[in-house]
């Protein structure tokens, strides 16, 4: 089969392709060509992709191979393949949001994200599959199919950035961005076994990403470890002079021995109530590893975390029906969209205005609640999903002997961070006897991505789930 | 009668009154009790008073004359006495904003502005009468009384800063502070007959003022001459290394005896429409005088102007709503609100959070029609108002031959410059047949206020309808 070729690199770090590259021991086409085999071999199976722009990342690659041969090397990303989640902007290749209602549209520009890559001569090899408008977190999508777990095939790979997740747990590309409102970066991270990092709100810019929730929206990477976090942190973030360098700083720690000496934050009962027991015994297991390795965990308090529920549900729900409104995409497309995405922008219209500013009112007092943490704790660990994958199709779950909507369960442990703006890292923790993933989240104060990665990697290196691949 | 002591100098200009404080020919204990002797004859029949701080103004007027003996000057403010709108915070000083609700409320700290003043040696006579919680535009006050005009004590003097514009009018004090969200400086400065700079949306912090509408709040001067405006601005605005020396700047402009080259833009129908033909003259001549000066007059179009009228009433309505909501005064005390504001709060309720959205949204494509216009000219002539001061109690009015009511004509001239932002100063421009002030409106194009002032005071100093006072 062509696309088992040339498998030896499919799960390389960038910093390997990289060095690889430089060194001349693979060319930035075969690794285009070897990324596009792959894809053709293993899409089929998973349907993580709505659009593969092959022949872009052949023109792309030739262009980066030219450049090398000047001996001009752009940094990390240069000549690295990549995709997209398909709701970000891509000059000359449409961009569907999962929609059937744009599903001709082809952006005239790129998103500042995908033209900040291209600046650092990453090449796109696809657009990813996503929960229809990003709006859900399961990526079954009516119009374009569901996207599966490379896991099981018969599980959802969790959403919206499903697509994008599924595809780097399988070996395709070697990062991408997706997109997190309510979790849609944290929860396929965490389902399908890779990294994800929500940035501090802004840290990353959504000019050019088809917007759910305005004051809720995030972009940011999803890798296969912490260390290509970084680097693509570098590459997509807005820089000033007090912005780290993520990569540089994150090597530099790294390469220190001594002990760890992270403070953790252990949450009270929001992030392990209603928690399946498998997740809780993997984030037992992993707060003693941590301690292992020289940090101490602590209680902490989020008495107000449970406000951030409700009110973030109805920011959601408003600013979405606005945007879909003033593009004149609804009402008017309505029976144009799935039966949920549809639902759910009815509902928005029953907010109240009131209602709306007394939830973005109610923002400040959670992240009170984070910042008291903070003073305390250099992160706090929790759970990314209270579950690992559920079935496709599956609308509630058995968890801690009680039937939830497997929607709400995934959304509860992930709004939080929506709503304070706040950065969470997801890393794998751990599987499950059915051999699922599981995630840990690393929830950060604001700009404190930095401290997360150093954390994050600690653990990373101390631990070896994030080199399982599934079969 | 006491309060004609002394009346020589109640007209003063706020630099007069400080140059005679430096020669000491006269004491701030002098200036101080001559207002307060002013408030007490006069204000029996203007109730433009809610609380007069005698004892406090008299003991900051001593602080003041000791500071003088040792030859400290602050500046111009230094013993100026002052009112201050009673919804502006002050410590030690109840602050009703003309409410039931809030008519024991006496704050810990000041207001930023309140704070700014004092440290600038300003002298507190009194907080003035208001639209209850500012929520209206005729300060038919009914806990604290109607206050009214003193060029007819039948008429209103407008609102919602009524209490300042009638002190000022009658001579109370050198220049006090308002609020506007709607006009609220602008309309009882045009009635009264007196200056009203609403600045730039957040040049002057609204910390420490009870909100209105937080995206439509502005705080800033109310005074009886342009320069007053300038000096007053200096003290309260927020300032950075761009913000200009706004009454050196004015003075240095002024001396210059070239002619005027402003551009001035006539706008079309929205703020000529409607409008009664007493005020249109008025305007008429006011543009003829600025030709005369050298100035040029050109037609300017505002296609988008009258969407600003419906999404600033949604935004007012609930974000009102969700002040008094928030601060437990509505519904909890419903029965304590007059029956106008009453209604208001009730209608936030109706407001759908997508709506309000969408209202904000709006304010972009108002905001390109004026920045359009200002790329053209450096102010736009309108009217403050379509009428002169109406009636106390009166609903209706006709105007231009069509019955209109009294808010609806107030509000609709000075609604768009809350939603851009955009910064508008009023001066007098005449008087109608029966004795009642006109005023004109400069708008500016966003931090324009030196310019504003400038062209201001070139139109104050070839006429003289702001050296009338009432009898």
């Amino acid at each position: 089969m062509r696309g088992t070729v040339k498998d030896e690199f499919a799960y390389w770090t960038i910093a390997e392709a990289a060095e690889q590259l430089r060194r001349r021991k693979i060319s930035p086409v075969e690794l285009a060509e070897a990324a596009l085999a792959r894809i053709e071999s293993m899409n089929p199976r998973l349907n993580a992709f709505i659009t593969v722009t092959g022949e872009r990342a052949l023109r792309e690659a030739r262009a980066v191979e030219r450049e090398m041969r000047r001996r001009k090397f752009r940094g990390l990303l240069h000549g690295i393949p990549l995709t997209l989640k398909d709701n970000i902007w891509t000059s000359g290749v449409r961009t569907t949001a999962g929609s059937k209602i744009l599903r001709d549209f082809v952006p005239r520009v790129d998103a500042r994200v995908a033209q900040k890559l291209s600046d650092a001569g990453a090449v796109l090899v696809g657009k990813t599959n996503l929960h229809e408008f990003a709006y859900g977190i399961t990526t079954e999508n009516p119009h374009y199919g569901p996207t599966r777990n490379p896991w099981n095939t018969d599980c959802i790979p969790g959403g919206s950035s499903g697509g994008s997740a599924a595809a780097l747990a399988a070996g395709i590309g070697f990062a991408s961005v997706g997109t997190d409102t309510g979790g849609s970066i944290r929860i396929p991270a965490a389902l399908c076994g890779i990294v994800g990092l929500k940035p501090t709100f802004g840290l990353v810019s959504c000019e050019g990403v088809i917007p759910l929730a305005v004051t809720l929206d995030h972009a940011g990477p999803l890798t296969r470890c912490v260390a290509d976090a970084a680097i693509m942190l570098d590459a997509i973030c807005e820089r000033d002079a007090r912005t780290p360098r993520f990569y540089r700083e994150l090597m530099a720690a790294g390469k220190k021995r001594a002990r760890k000496t992270f403070r953790l934050g252990w949450p009270g009962d929001y992030f392990f109530e209603r928690v399946d027991d498998e997740v809780k015994n993997a984030l037992d297991v992993a707060a003693r590893q941590f301690e292992k390795l020289g940090a101490s965990i602590e209680e902490i308090a989020l008495p107000n975390i449970g406000d951030s529920v409700e009110p973030s549900t109805q920011i959601a729900l408003a600013e979405a029906l606005e945007y879909h409104e003033g593009e004149g995409h609804y009402p008017v497309h309505a029976n144009e969209y799935g039966e949920d995405v549809r639902k759910r922008l009815e509902m928005g219209s029953a907010v109240r205005a009131v209602d709306y500013l007394r939830a973005q009112r109610m923002r400040e007092r959670v992240r009170e609640d984070f910042r008291q943490a903070f003073a305390r704790v250099d992160a706090i660990l929790a759970p990314s999903t209270p579950i690992a994958a559920p079935q496709i199709g599956q609308g509630s779950a058995m968890i801690a002997g009680e039937s939830q909507s497997v929607r709400g369960a995934l959304v509860r442990m992930n709004r939080p961070a929506n709503f304070t703006g706040f950065p969470v890292i997801s890393v794998p923790c751990g599987f499950t006897r059915s051999r699922l993933p599981i995630g840990m989240a690393l929830h950060g104060p604001q700009w404190g991505e930095a401290k997360l990665l150093q954390i994050a990697l600690a653990y990373e290196q101390a631990t070896e789930w994030h080199l399982r691949h599934p079969q």
